[in-house]
């Protein structure tokens, strides 16, 4: 008798699946109220934050946000003191979001009976473990910064390949740093085929009015489909 | 009869016990040549590589790097060019380095019979992952550049708690950006008792020279013990 062949078993698998399914439930909230959602993802310091402080100034209550982050609720008391709907998840330690923990924030916020029309998820500052969990989104976004450099989207390709906006953030800079926006894009498009690129300054302001509207139409095809 | 209480199993725990032991045998490696051995990291764009090509300048000969990214050969490429012995590891997705990959690394670059006396390992770009996993290392060092803002070390505390050495990088953009070096510093100082800041600009140069001296120093005190 021979012994039997080990099974190699992808401890991943089940938990992508619990939370594939927990992702769906937060979906049909979502389709329900016909609220914009959005996965925001980026490395620290690209100025997610001061983005939405940003967008808060064009779009007024129809935004709302949830904040993730290892710890502190730093961000979420940012932005309400900039007048934002805002709700803080620390994830205690965990290096990105998943459904279950978004969908805790969304009972706190009541977001069902909410008049939210565009939902940021600001994900944990990761550009590694936040692209494989599905949060129920319509949409993945990434910023990078210029200070970044322009040869990291393709060391990062799970974010990059998955994105359905290329935020180039603090654009501002442009006169001062070494960075080819072209290069970036043009890798960008070596992984992706559906990808819209904004170039940003929440600093002075330059394209984040571009950007919000560019929301705004995606969440009016959202109600006409 | 009562049915068993099921018990709650940690799966981390058989993961990190596997890479303490392969840890514990690279330490052997490190202790035999004598080489000063450190796990660089911070979030992707802070200027690692670029800081290891101004260490390259001062130290010569006795750096050797080894690089960590998800894919790609960039880093490494870039450093040999610029006449530093350098490993690439692309991890295929993982968002950190372990000991294991490191090991392997140690074992193409011929490292036992190597005259390094700083090996740098510049891990995968990311603040959470990188700090749970120990690679051998004599020490973590964490790199905080300005334009990522001063808010970040509370967030982040898994790393920040861990460090021998905070690198302030890019300190060169001081005048020109709203950051408060000392604010780190004290965020720092409230989670470890036991790291040293250096502020860094490997675009000017400032402090690099006075970073490589303390390292040598460092490694003089392991040949002394």
């Amino acid at each position: 008798m021979t012994s039997p062949t080990p099974k190699k078993v992808d401890i991943t698998k089940p938990v992508l699946s619990k939370n594939d399914a927990l992702a769906a439930s937060n979906r049909a909230r979502f389709a329900n109220t016909g609220a914009l959602v959005l996965n925001m993802i980026s490395s620290p310091g690209s100025g997610k934050t001061t983005l939405l402080e940003s967008m808060g100034r064009v779009l007024g209550g129809r935004l709302a946000v949830i904040e993730g982050d290892v710890r502190t609720q730093r961000d979420a008391d940012r932005l309400r003191a900039s007048g934002i709907r805002a709700e803080q998840i620390e994830t205690e330690g965990a290096c990105h979001l998943n459904a279950q923990r978004v969908a805790g924030a969304l009972d706190v916020m009541r977001f069902d009976d909410d008049p939210t029309e565009i939902l940021v998820i600001e994900n944990v500052g990761n550009l590694v473990c936040p692209s494989s969990f599905d949060l129920g989104e319509h949409m993945k976004l990434a910023l990078l910064s210029l200070p970044e450099g322009d040869d990291k989207v393709l060391k990062y390709p799970a974010i990059f390949g998955r994105i359905g906006v290329l935020l180039v953030t603090k654009i501002d800079l442009l006169p001062h740093l070494d960075f080819d926006v072209d290069r970036v894009v043009r890798e960008c498009a070596s992984l992706n085929d559906h990808f819209k690129t904004f170039r940003l300054s929440a600093k002075t302001g330059e394209g984040v009015a571009t950007f919000c509207d560019f929301l705004l139409a995606e969440r009016a095809k959202l109600a006409g489909g």
